[in-house]
């Protein structure tokens, strides 16, 4: 059976990622300042190994055979999602994918230095690296899978995408958003919200976190939260391995940072597990992915339903400072200051409603990059004029709260960024078609009580997995494809009313 | 050039090797709960990979044509190297390896609750399935290796060390430690010595223990310290991982741990980076490990000079408890507290007097055990019989403290045990050396300074990795053949003088 031999061989796949994904992990949170180097090369030997893994040439014949073998939904699917891994691996050859990686890992360990210190001179040549590694691998995936480079790129991240989605949907915001941000701030301005006075301890934020991570359903026996120099999800699935950075002076930071993580943890802790070491066992791209962290941390945590909840126990967690500013401590100035709308420079700081002209700036850019109509060099001017022009701000030669803010590019991901404001648009889509289907949502989330939530997408998002096509998964779960309809409804109800 | 594809695929397997050190270091500190199935698969297709690569049938070839290629030191050792690293993963077909690693796994978890419950009888079949597939491994491969089974075990742990050269060792042990020991015992019977009342905070051991380690030279550069289940040493060498327990009524037991596995981690530190991923470039062998951890733990910082100097620290971690019992914390005290000598019945909590007579007694039983000449079912006997003869200590049916007691042998390592004695022989050697060569060390450890002693280990020792065989290493760092004078001579000046 030609069918078992690829889920086998699959299955052995499945294993290498699971040990990538640790790896990877532990060279955020973990590795000795001087381990770097030595990582780096073994990560790039892995990367080499399961290449060789992905590339095998028996898999075309087993693909071939085994089309005729399969007939449930769920094989097919798995099939498809196969046919798919495989064509985009053998189409760039090991040399390039083991020289993409090593620059890659070297680039994104010196911009965690060269940030911090504002050295955009010395992090360019191995931006450089990166963006000219990239671009080829980007037009030889493109000749292969018959796609434009940049949604060769895009296809590797949230399989389906292509830029002629994005397009009209990126315009329409285009279209709206600077009035309505413009709409917002003026309707505002009015609005007292009190700041909160700190120091607030971080063992205290810790506390706070894991107590509230458990409250909307993370499982601690599957997973983790740490600290890394910037939040991400990692791991595996029965090991989800989250975590974010505390600021001494903000505890909603890394508040919101967690119940953000939490939503891309829930929804690993909610695959299938039958399915976990097969391709249609994964989440279904990044988009998807990015709806569950923004319908937790967005939709659901910085509610004014869901701050009620949440209120009592920030102050309980921090007494001292609560008593020292009753009238700042309140559900509604907690939920007002969840609601503060501002142009500003850094994207992961943005609120939900400038957070997309961030990111149709990264998205010009990145098009422009691989494009070649754009040079890593002039990188700081392009950022410039798109955020004198979307956000009416600029940056100067503050590189490290422009163009260089983001490890993504560093780190050699680029395609990425879209994904971000296609999962906020998912976010308040699914949301909406959850508010049909459950009358008293706001009631059960007001009581901090996510499990009729949880229910719904686990039978219409986490048990789907890679079952369906992303457009097809969108429009099974809300009953209508992506659009930014539900998303302008949700920043008017939330920034224009009560 | 043969030799360089050998040196290009003894990097790949070096760079997984990496990767192996790094996920089995995150499944014993980092894993969560229910992540270890999972992780079980995965480890074990890493396995399986490594086992591909080391066994891979260009390999013999290239060894062959390389030979005529080869000219320096360190070119010749590399080889050898990889020629010894070849043999044993070819000599031993994969069904075997796959029976042996299963029984072990099965015996291993038993063993858990088996030894608790004192279950010799539960536990007895699964040892001898473990034990007969062991004499099937040392056959196959002793064979394949012209040596001995036992011998073909025991290289396997440190290569190149023979019985032949134990023997005697072990012989000269068992003739003079046991009078030794009743002469110590008599001689230490009237020093009165105040154990430290606790409780000990947490922190405040971890703060002490990351102190010490930094004093005694620990890069954190280049290592961490976490916690787990049992202590060890894992990692890679410029990113070692060392765990220690700790216990909130004795201090000194993870402090002590803490400085022995800095020990080992010190060694790897040291290991020359240009080499680092070669097997020329690995530490040679686990008595040569044992040593640098011994060396460091008995040998440095249990002695009264470097107590003096760890004293004050002490007091200052924990200011309450010192200053509760001052005449228990002074140096003098915390020395003796050190150098307690008694009979017991437990390996791992034993003194360095009495530790070497457990590793004879194990080491005659699992000679004969892999021999043939003792059946698992009269393990019991024989154990009590050596404990009476070595210890004068009897068991009886308390198998929980005898013969079940380590985990070793239900793990399916048979042939690591007499590592440690050599590692303590070979311990005391290199001091005595060291102190030839640096006139004030005494005085200088007693300032916390190991400097002298590091250099002089780094040039004999750390540097020269695997490009000698054990037995030339240690003749070349010390001037003679491993032997039992300097440690009997150690035991002498410590327990018997002052």
């Amino acid at each position: 059976m030609s069918y078992s031999e690829l889920t086998a061989h699959y299955r052995r796949i499945a294993h290498l990622e699971h040990v990538a994904a640790i790896i990877g992990w532990d060279e955020a949170v973990m590795m000795s300042r001087n381990g770097g180097e030595s990582r780096a090369d073994a990560q790039a030997s892995l990367g080499v190994l399961l290449h060789g893994l992905r590339t095998d040439p028996r898999i075309g014949n087993w693909i071939e055979a085994a089309a005729a073998e399969v007939a449930g939904e769920v094989e097919k699917a798995n099939l498809r999602e196969i046919r798919r891994d495989h064509a985009r691996a053998v189409a760039v050859d090991s040399g390039l994918v083991e020289a993409c990686s090593r620059a890659a890992t070297l680039c994104e360990q010196a911009w965690r230095t060269q940030r911090a210190d504002n050295d955009w001179q010395g992090h360019r040549p191995l931006l450089e690296e990166v963006v000219a590694l990239e671009r080829e691998r980007a037009t030889v995936l493109g000749e292969a899978l018959s796609l434009d480079p940049y949604d060769a790129l895009l296809d590797g991240y949230d399989p389906g995408m292509r830029t002629a989605m994005i397009d009209p949907i990126f315009e329409e915001i285009g279209g709206f958003l600077p009035q309505l941000l413009e709409q917002i701030l003026e309707a505002r301005a009015s609005i007292r919200v009190m700041p909160l006075e700190g120091p607030f301890d971080i063992e205290s934020q810790r506390r706070l976190g894991r107590r509230l991570m458990e409250a909307v359903g993370f499982d601690f026996n599957c997973g983790r939260l740490d600290e890394s120099h910037h939040p991400f999800c990692g791991g595996v699935s029965d090991d989800v391995r989250i975590t974010t950075r505390y600021d001494e002076s903000d505890f909603t930071r890394a508040l919101m940072g967690v119940l953000h993580e939490t939503g891309h943890a829930k929804y690993e802790q909610g695959l299938p597990v039958e399915l976990v070491d097969q391709p249609v066992g994964q989440a279904r791209g990044m988009s998807v992915h990015e709806s569950q962290s923004l319908l937790m941390e967005m939709q659901v945590c910085r509610s004014p339903a869901f701050v009620r909840f949440l209120a009592p126990l920030a102050r309980e967690a921090f007494p001292g400072r609560a008593a020292a500013q009753p009238d700042a401590w309140t559900a509604g100035n907690l939920a007002a200051l969840q609601a503060r709308v501002e142009r500003s420079l850094i994207r992961v700081d943005a609120d939900e409603v400038t957070y997309p002209l961030h990111i149709v700036l990264r998205y010009r850019i990145e098009r422009a990059l691989i494009g070649g109509t754009l040079e890593v060099r002039d990188l700081p001017e392009a950022w410039d004029a798109g955020m004198r022009e979307l956000l009416g701000l600029s940056i100067g030669t503050n590189y490290r709260d422009g163009c260089m803010q983001d490890v993504h590019w560093s780190s050699g991901a680029l395609g990425y960024f879209p994904t971000y404001t296609l999962g906020a648009l998912l976010a308040a889509q699914l949301r909406q078609a959850a508010a049909r289907a459950i009358p008293d949502l706001s009631e059960r989330i007001a009581e901090g009580d996510l499990r009729p939530l949880d229910d719904w997408l686990r039978e219409r998002v986490w048990q789907r997995a890679s079952i369906l096509e992303a457009p097809e998964l969108i429009r099974e779960a809300t009953g209508a494809p992506l659009g930014t309809a539900a998303f302008r409804a949700h920043l008017e109800e939330r920034y224009l009313t009560g």
